[in-house]
């Protein structure tokens, strides 16, 4: 991967108005902002980086770029998994991870103002100190910016009970292009519990990663901070078949966890092969349900989630007796995805199937991953019927890559024969472009492309990524 | 109010794939269906309208008056109180309510799909037979459809805890115009917990009034249905500020009842004369929280409510014993509106505040109503801070009709000035436009306007209304 030499006519007019120590001409500096964590998604080669700090600085730039007709490719934190941050030749890397303020916290409405740069467990903890809680949680949590997550409309572990970002972006700031002049800065939606004032450009924001505008700032709905330790309720079973039997039970008998996780043999064993937490042998798959209903009302809840689990023939499941054994239990969905990176690269998948449909999702995962001899690891949202199979190659190894490419290809067209579609959480990016031209009717496609043109009709903000 | 005689070419082209069963001409039938339930919203003369039975006939209809250049006014129950379903000279009213249909209700995936004339109430009672439940509640439930709550993004009484229509909205078909090509039915969204393959184009839809197309089937999220019986939890106050700073307290300490009702002294009063259900006669406001957690959860729920009744000093406070008397004592609530209709022509305000601006909100209303010399009653769903005056002139009084209006404005000016929307639930229709673009950003509506122009460039969905 390489860097063009940054365009001088671009550089000149940054500097008119933005200062020289926001922009990054280093070419191995300038690399290293260039793409996001996406295993085999192309990476263009960038011509400069800004690590903007203000609005006015986004907006100039997103000005510059207009007059001058270059890509703008917003980033945060970079832990995006479908290369929806990855540069395209000859563009601006925009980095917004140094406007991390969180602006307002507001008690008293139950919001926040924050800047798009803010990480997602930096606003947990600042909001917590109030009694507060912004759920949604997706892995990369401890890293990921809230613009990221706004986004991609992230998803993560408590949005089975919670929602996605969507449900927590009540507005935002936005510098935008098109009809509202290039390098615009527009306050879209509100800040009022409910609103139905226009269209709600918000929520057509919120997931259309970057190809819109750039989000300078979100205003956020936040939930009061759960007063006790959940539960965790922990099934083990023979088989995957099995446990998603018992995940389609649950969600058939109407229980809602706060999460409800799944993991197969191949993370159990990743995980016990490098901590020794003396997990079940014997199991193929492990459910972990969490319960944070408060009382007598979360028993209740926790004793029909094992009754649910024994529709599906576990070869062993219990509750946590208290908040310790509840974290420990949980400790392995952790874990799961570091103990798999040691194994080598990782290509995540993130199909999602109506929730009736994932014990047969799982059959096809894999058969699919036998049939083109790929080593496959599979941790679900499985409340969600959101499943993450990760596709693990030996580092170097080409033909290995291709067969887990095909495989992740015929992932996506299982979950799209099935009712679902090719990404619950991740994004379109690069990697998913052609697998959602397969899920959408060709006319809705049509539809975003009108609405991409009459938005950004230079085709500037993050071109190529999810059209 | 008159009808055009029908175009003859319209009708004509219509009958070519129509039957005529569908097409309505008498003058007075159109009339009745070329308005909703706003008062003093501006009617137009309709040229015909048509009771669609299938997509098919949508798709026709919308195809012809493409050609033809006639504006197309969709409409379901028209209990809209905006004016958003209101006919525009020699258009063509859309009566949508005879596509009743609930087509499918997946009990495993806790998902419905209907047709759009579907009463909220009839959905509501189809899923309960699958021990389901669809949460949008708006007082117009027992009549208004699920096409027209979709157009609105109606929210009602549970969303306060609960969200609103959009939250419920997982996917569509709607016949739509611009780069799909007119009358073309387009499939958006999907049928899966979660998923983000591309833009959200259906949440675009949700709330848009009929201006970017014409919903025609929607794929909508349940719930399990609640196994108990509901509390009440009811608080008498001597001033409505006492009220407001209940709510808001509430708020404060992170409750969130199922429904969180204010009345004042004239709903209370209209009631009484009406029902003599003998309520407390000091009272200026009533407060009715429903708390739906079941067991000791729910319990301790209450007694927090009450607790924070208490920062307000209520006269009376009170949690029903049992489910009888919770039903009671929210019977004040459902007479309400149906109680101040007889007192004259209602104009409906639909404003809402951040929570802790329902006080000083409510102090806003009290005074400009008096300023203007205008009987005021104030229902509010207070929890979300979406407050309900209701102005109410007498039959045929110009004068206070004009005051009514003048007042009406100024209501919407001190929303905006509190960081509130001039609707929280009713959509912008006809009535809500100038408001509107007084609380966006202007750049805001320019994206609206580009939006709508992309997605009908000849301007025939509903026009009008919203912009």
């Amino acid at each position: 991967m390489t860097t063009t030499a940054p365009p001088s006519a671009l550089l000149e007019a940054l500097g008119r108005e933005i200062p020289a120590d926001r922009i990054v001409t280093d070419a191995d500096v300038v690399a290293s902002l260039a793409h996001d964590d996406a295993e085999w998604a192309p990476v263009g080669a960038a011509a400069v980086a800004l690590r903007a700090r203000t609005e006015a600085e986004v907006s100039h730039a997103v000005r510059v770029c207009a007059d001058l007709g270059v890509a703008v490719v917003p980033r945060g934190a970079g832990t995006g998994l479908s290369g929806g941050a990855n540069a395209v030749d000859g563009c601006l890397v925009l980095d917004l991870s140094r406007m991390s303020a969180v602006r307002e916290i507001d008690a008293d409405n139950l919001v926040a103002v924050v800047e798009p740069g803010v990480v997602n467990d930096d606003l947990k903890a600042a909001v917590a100190e109030h009694g507060l809680w912004y759920p949604p949680d997706p892995a990369s949590a401890p890293w990921s910016t809230i613009g990221g997550n706004v986004a991609t409309n992230a998803g993560g572990l408590c949005c089975v009970k919670y929602g996605v970002t969507r449900d927590y972006v009540l507005g935002m700031r936005a510098v935008m292009g098109g009809p509202a002049g290039y390098g615009s800065a527009v306050r879209l939606g509100r800040r009022t519990a409910k609103g139905v004032a226009g269209y709600d450009l918000t929520a057509l924001m919120v997931g259309s990663e970057g190809t819109l505008g750039v989000v300078t700032e979100a205003t956020l709905r936040l939930r009061p901070a759960p007063t006790q330790p959940p539960r965790t309720v922990v099934g083990a079973f023979a088989s995957l078949v099995d446990a998603g039997t018992a995940v389609a039970e649950a969600t058939r008998r109407g229980l809602t966890p706060a999460a409800f996780e799944l993991l197969d043999r191949a993370c159990l064993q990743a995980v016990e092969d490098w901590k020794h937490l003396g997990l079940e042998a014997e199991a193929e798959a492990l459910l972990l349900a969490r319960v944070d209903t408060p009382g007598a009302g979360g028993d209740e809840e926790a004793q029909a989630l094992l009754a649910a689990y024994d529709v599906g023939g576990p070869l062993f499941s219990m509750v946590s007796s208290d908040a310790d054994e509840a974290e420990a239990l949980f400790a392995a969905r952790r874990l799961a995805y570091p103990a798999l990176e040691r194994l080598g690269p990782v290509l995540t998948e993130d199909v999602c199937v109506p929730r009736s449909q994932v014990p047969e999702m799982l059959r096809r995962l894999v058969d699919i991953a036998a049939r083109h001899d790929v080593t496959m690891a599979t941790i679900a949202h499985a409340g969600d019927g959101n499943l993450h199979p990760l596709l693990i190659t030996p580092p170097g190894d080409d033909a290995a890559r291709e067969a887990a490419q095909v495989a992740f290809e015929e992932m996506l067209d299982a979950a799209i024969e099935l009712g679902g579609t090719v990404t619950g959480e991740h994004g379109v990016g690069l990697l998913k472009r052609d697998g959602m031209r397969r899920e959408l009717d060709p006319l809705a496609v049509e539809l975003q492309r009108a609405v991409k043109q009459t938005l950004d009709p230079l085709g500037i903000f993050n071109p190529g990524k999810v059209l």
